[in-house]
């Protein structure tokens, strides 16, 4: 496995290289999440194709007060899980090589980005459109793979392909989670015992609206209340936001309907996570 | 010769291609200064190679009181002048194949692209970008030309391309001139016989200051009132800017040296024309 640290070596390693190129772009701190995505890619891959592990903390998609400077960075240890699950290569640059002195240009994906996540964190999917797109200009994939539980970042992303009209087909991974439903992340870290306990209330209270659509509730109020009763009762727990949606547009319903999804961001202490479910498509009980 | 109207169709005859694409993006009306870019293209792709006319009068890069819905579209003169020049295949998609329903994803550059036309022209070259970075996505050319007569537009391209590591090498080409020394522009249709005649001053108004930078005149200040004056003897023009410009960041210079530009625009009625020069570089008096 190479690893390849400017644009020049990834330019040479990619000119040497045939087959698919199938894309992970992650911010490192990886776990059996990321897991689930490169061997996702490899699967995709196959025998003659490639996949890229692309590792890169993108400095444009943190808020001033938020958490860039703490985030973690465990780089041998993330090696060590690509060489493990099969990657061929890891893109792991420094910010200056993404944005050269005087960088100027932004992509911006102006309405899937603008509730949930966006409405609180400004700025935040600009930083993400514009570090997806350089890392699709520089590794030029035939397929990137993204996890749902950034549910809002995979459908700008989509957007944004659509509209720029990128030649990537994007692949969607299921949430990996913890037996207790806590749905991993790199800030799962910063959590205390206790606060890594009530966020469980996250998933609970998703499934509990879940279930109550399967039992026929419709009403994007009464589903959104269900997940805030749950998630009240974890003390620690500060709701940022509970929002019910259309899965793509990310347009708020009154009325949910199969495939509409409830995402939420909740903060413990400074700690922001974010979890969604989407209500079931067909086979449940009214 | 190929005319290609839809996403589909152009994936096809690219897929089909090989050996370099070479782009030329135009808004048709062609004249020229066009013809030169195509011909510089034949050039670029050799005998392997493809070149690629993009025709495509984008109306995100049209002010809401510009000229977009009388801007000149004769298509069929178009590709006779594309085909004698040896164009492979024109690209002459509907608004509604480049911005499919929903489009919201736009590319903005923000430094190059703020003064001269952006200020004068809010939004205009957000739809330059994006535009130009669809068309870059749909045709993947290995190179693109455009004139140096959008001089601006050249240099906001070019930023754009550096910080989004798109893999596109960009040629510009020379402005091609009427003997007169009037710049080519599909919009010197709209100027009267009297407007035409007045416009040469842009160009005689810029070579005077040339001349005068030659002879060791450094002060922008002073080369700016050199153009002004020889612009203010017409009474039918209205000067919207003169700039005295870095040629590459396109910052305002207050000494001018070698290779440092001047740029302007000049409007007669409501025709607004661009014009530039650089100042040489080397072998002049001082």
């Amino acid at each position: 496995m190479k690893v390849l640290r400017t644009a020049a070596s990834l330019r040479n390693w990619l000119a040497a290289t045939t087959g698919k190129i199938v894309l992970v772009p992650t911010m490192g701190a990886l776990h059996r999440g990321h897991g689930a995505l490169i061997t996702r890619a490899r699967k995709l891959a196959g025998k003659d194709g490639r996949v890229i592990v692309t590792i890169f903390v993108n400095p444009t998609q943190f808020g001033p007060k938020e958490d860039l400077s703490r985030y973690p960075r465990p780089f041998a240890a993330d090696a060590e899980m690509c060489r493990t699950l099969g990657a061929d290569a890891i893109f792991h640059p420094t910010p200056e090589v993404i944005y050269p002195t005087g960088s100027s240009t932004t992509v911006e994906e102006h309405t899937v980005a603008r509730g949930l996540c966006g409405a609180s964190r400004p700025g935040h999917f600009r930083g993400v459109c514009t570090v997806v797109l350089k890392l699709f200009n520089l590794c030029r994939p035939d397929l990137a793979v993204f996890g749902l539980k950034d549910y809002q970042q995979c459908q700008v992303i989509a957007r944004m392909v659509r509209d720029l009209h990128i030649p990537v087909r994007l692949i969607f991974a299921p949430t990996v989670r913890e037996p207790s439903g806590l749905a991993l992340s790199s800030r799962n870290i910063y959590l205390s015992a206790e606060e890594r306990t009530e966020a469980t209330a996250l998933r609970r209270g998703l499934l509990a609206a879940r279930t109550a659509f399967g039992k026929g509730e419709r009403s994007a109020h009464k589903l959104r209340a269900i997940v805030a009763k749950t998630i009240a009762a974890a003390p620690l727990a500060r709701i940022d936001y509970i929002a019910a949606v259309d899965a793509t547009s990310l347009e708020p319903v009154v009325k949910m309907k199969p495939g509409d999804t409830i995402a939420l961001a909740v903060f413990f202490g400074t700690t922001r996570l974010i979890d969604n479910v989407q209500m079931p498509k067909g086979g449940m009980t009214r």
